[in-house]
């Protein structure tokens, strides 16, 4: 059974939420998104649908989920959903006498509109975008303590799992190995699929696992990340086994200090372009600004990359209750690719640096 | 790197979509469905597209993919994608003039077609259902290979996770150590979370794993698959530890014999509902109709769960090539559930069953 967020956390989401249908003008709203349905109610089953209305709450399921449902979601009245999911969510609206639904226009689809309008009559429908995810910004003590338990796990499957690092070890290996630590460890699973790279195979950014063989001197990218109650933790580690190259040394010390300095910049009110710029300005003046053609980060939460994100062209402020990453990075074709990603709390004077495992030029925190 | 579909194959696919875009009048066609586009063009990056006309083929992605992509799909123009995958996909359409685009409204957003819509000026933008899906239908020799192989691995590790049941046991330690298991064997990944299902928690058919211990005398369901080259393979099996319960042990026997009943009905040319009403009926007529919820199977491929379906409201028949699950069940709320899965090949002539994992009342094939 999933972990559940306390009941007056639960009904405080949803009191915003029927506030901000109010100031749409929206006389109801059917949430499809399934990290939606589970900020909103608690329910973690798929293929699932929420109706809101200023009176009445609805869940829609199917028979596989109707007593989790009753057991995790009280207060919602839970419905099942056949014959279709979208055609039964019309049939309600109708029967609460919604004049104008909101929907989710990032997670609807062109035929789950086609069923809905079908079922709703002369019904106004009404595609929005983020009203949810406008909530979803800025976490809760309760759901900052989710992420620091993904963290203190995925830290401790670092330990674990970096033991293992030997000659001969693939790359598609290790992330296996990764991946069952994190489950193992008590993470419902991994934030997304475990990332090893070798050697110049590191300079590709978020490629994939291969089949690479590690070698005695090689510098390695470790990208994971644990999912607790439905909350994502990030990080990135690059360090070395064996001798260091003078270049690739150069380059972890510039990402490590263009790194704290955005970390340095973090708090409420700074633009999200800021702190984007503190790392690239570092970045750009050590000679590298090519080389690094990513963002610094992305906002972590029920979605592993969620709002806002931290780029040059981002438009906006840090809030207190942000959860971000912050992961500057220099690759260098063919040569080698550092990458460092910390998450980073935005509270109420300034920041607080999530993460904990070491960020020295050896996985133990060692600096030779 | 992933595996491929041999070149004329690839071809082939992509000539038999091109006739379908003719016969439907369509000029030009977006495919974002990640399945199809994988179906049509080899590659298996993430946030891509395809637009495909009678005479061009462009591969839209980002830079994280561009040299997998110029190495797996060889044929497609690969074209970046920013500043936005629609946007630029719509400037690609109007550039190669296509007058009517056909689009997958099963996985188009909304959204994707509003910033589709900004890009395309006039275009006539036509959505579309299940065309891919149809060329999907029928597998070729070497998709039924790579299904095969995943029945491979998936029996190994039946076996080798099976040895590891012991009282005490966790049903998702037991769903950890399969994913393990199976990527350890050389699947990509599980088809679908692997599930584990002990005593009166087997009554809830697909169900999740939770904290259950193994009891002595037990029951045990196991559903689970392996996926190999994109292509997924799904069996369940139900079997004892310890005592067998009576009724229990009559209803397995009843499950086991409705499904050969629907096996062997199985052949090209007959009705989908006449493969579910042979084990339907059988059930019935043993007294058990009313715990038997679900359609007696599907279609299986590049997704766990494709057309078609076999149930009793299903239009349609079976044709060489299709790989269908068999999957009746018998759920006695709250004191245990049996379902018996294989996977069967549509051939010319009749059937070929693909699985051979032991379907005793004892995992290792015994029956007592």
């Amino acid at each position: 059974m999933a972990v559940l967020p306390p009941d007056d956390e639960l009904r405080k989401r949803l009191a915003g939420f029927r506030e901000i249908l109010a100031r749409e003008r929206l006389s109801g709203f059917l949430v499809t998104d399934p990290r939606n349905v589970r900020y909103l109610s608690g329910f973690t089953g798929d293929d699932s649908a929420l109706l809101v209305t200023a009176r009445h709450r609805l869940l829609l399921t199917d028979f596989r989920y109707l007593a989790e449902a009753r057991a995790t979601a009280p207060g919602w009245a839970v419905r099942t959903r056949p014959p279709e999911l979208l055609a039964k969510a019309g049939h309600f609206a109708r029967k609460l006498r919604v004049r104008k639904l909101g929907l989710e226009s990032e997670h609807l689809t062109l035929n789950m509109l086609k069923s809905l309008r079908k079922a709703v009559g002369g019904m106004r429908l009404k595609p929005t975008a983020g009203l949810v995810g406008h909530l979803r910004l800025s976490k809760s003590p309760w759901e900052i303590r989710q992420i620091e338990k993904a963290l203190r796990i995925q830290e401790a499957c670092f330990r674990r799992v970096c033991r293992l690092l030997k000659p001969g070890l693939r790359e598609d290996e290790a992330a296996a190995e990764m991946r069952h630590a994190l489950v193992r460890a008590g993470a419902s699973d991994e934030s997304f699929p475990s990332l090893f790279q070798w050697g110049p195979g590191s300079s590709w950014p978020h490629g994939r696992p291969t089949a690479r063989r590690l070698r005695d001197d090689s510098l390695v990218l470790v990208d994971w990340g644990a999912k607790v109650a439905g909350y994502h933790s990030d990080l990135t580690r690059a360090f070395f086994i064996g001798k260091i190259p003078k270049r690739l040394r150069e380059i972890h010390a510039v990402v490590a200090e263009a790194q704290a300095r955005a970390k340095a910049r973090v708090g409420p009110g700074v633009a999200f372009a800021e702190v984007d710029k503190a790392a690239r300005s570092f970045i750009r003046k050590a000679g590298f600004g090519k080389y690094f053609g990513h963002s610094t980060g992305h906002g972590l939460g029920l979605c592993v990359h969620e709002a806002p994100r931290l780029s040059s062209r981002a438009q906006g402020e840090l809030q207190p209750g942000m959860v971000m990453t912050i992961e500057p990075g220099i690759y260098l074709p063919g040569v080698g690719g550092v990458r460092l990603e910390d998450d980073v709390l935005v509270t109420e004077k300034g920041h607080r640096v999530l993460s904990r495992a070491p960020m020295g030029l050896r996985w133990n925190g060692g600096n030779e």
